[in-house]
């Protein structure tokens, strides 16, 4: 992949209401402000497969085993990688991607108790090895993250807090475990152009230092 | 797992119109002769979440890239697994599959060029583990397959009779790894009936002897 890779790519992640769409939105936006072409992208449901694995792992439709709720989600992923992020990143484009493997360690590992080496085995396939240059952590203390939330939750969100709690704990064991490439940007308090300010500086000194 | 496993696990195997269906339905119906419980089950599609990816999986909507095929066949495993095989097993009844994990090895591996590795890690954590007690290979030669087929190929089907060697000579590589799960029943030539003695002497021999 190495060396047909010529893009750059970062993902987005934190729990459900911190801000992760609209940041995305404004990184896009500033990105392509700088003449840049970008693809702003997401996660779960980023292809026309994606979209109906989506409607199945978030309806209130059939149940689902945790294994199988793993396994769709890198479905998903493994369709998004082949259609959407290795494409553009070979041709050149910066890829925002609003949550990505990041996202199935802590929902399927810290929220459902499946093994990690597990969850990175099957990543691993999913994405071919494919990971971010840059994964910006918007950090939001779980309790603030749900008085946010508009309308009613979704299967996974409907999970509660106790379960939004052990999201937001794996997040921080993997900016752990990874500090070269997880930055964490505080998010409680903050306007949102602050938080844009932030991560603009960010992705801009990681692109600055890839260059 | 095995502490709480009680009954007794048959797959079938083997190309698109080999006979699987007859084949199950017949030794499904003389094992409940004999006074068992018996679920005779199916790969993909096996549980409402596995109809829906089926659909995905056979129809002739979205593309689906190699790797989100071998995930979503996963996904629809894992969700058979748990809500049908393992409560079979555990009350001890004996379960009769068409198609398992055999079926992703040769139709993702020597099908699609999914190395081979991948498949089984990703299978491993679908399965937990569970392989079958015995696994009847139903082997038809493709050319003979494909004569019999009615009504027109679905998307796999529709791959034509290169893939379809491919995944024969993949079911014969499966034979010579593990001779001592895998049973061959040659069907070219032969009357159902003949072919359902033959499994129907398979699984006598390996209950009695497991028992």
């Amino acid at each position: 992949m190495s060396d047909t890779r010529r893009g750059f790519f970062i993902t987005l992640e934190g729990a459900d209401g911190c801000g992760k769409s609209t940041q995305a939105r404004l990184l896009a936006e500033w990105l392509r402000s700088r003449g840049l072409d970008v693809v702003h992208t997401f996660e779960p449901g980023g292809t026309a497969l994606g979209r109906e694995l989506r409607r199945l792992l978030l309806g209130d439709g059939a149940e689902v085993a945790p294994a199988a709720e793993l396994l769709l989600m890198a479905a998903d992923r493994a369709q998004h990688v082949a259609e959407v992020i290795r494409p553009a990143l070979g041709r050149g484009a910066v890829v925002v991607s609003e949550r990505y493997v990041d996202s199935s360690i802590v929902y399927q590992g810290a929220g459902l108790g499946i093994p990690e080496p597990d969850i990175r085995a099957v990543n691993a396939v999913a994405t071919e090895g494919l990971m971010p240059d840059v994964t910006i952590f918007l950090d939001l203390d779980p309790a603030h993250a749900f008085a946010k939330e508009a309308g009613g939750p979704d299967r996974i969100e409907g999970r509660g807090l106790a379960f939004q709690r052990e999201v937001w704990a794996g997040y921080h064991r993997l900016l752990a475990q990874e500090p070269g490439r997880i930055v964490r940007v505080p998010v409680a308090g903050r306007t949102l152009e602050d938080v844009h300010a932030e991560v603009r500086q960010v992705v801009a000194a990681r692109m600055e230092a890839a260059s």
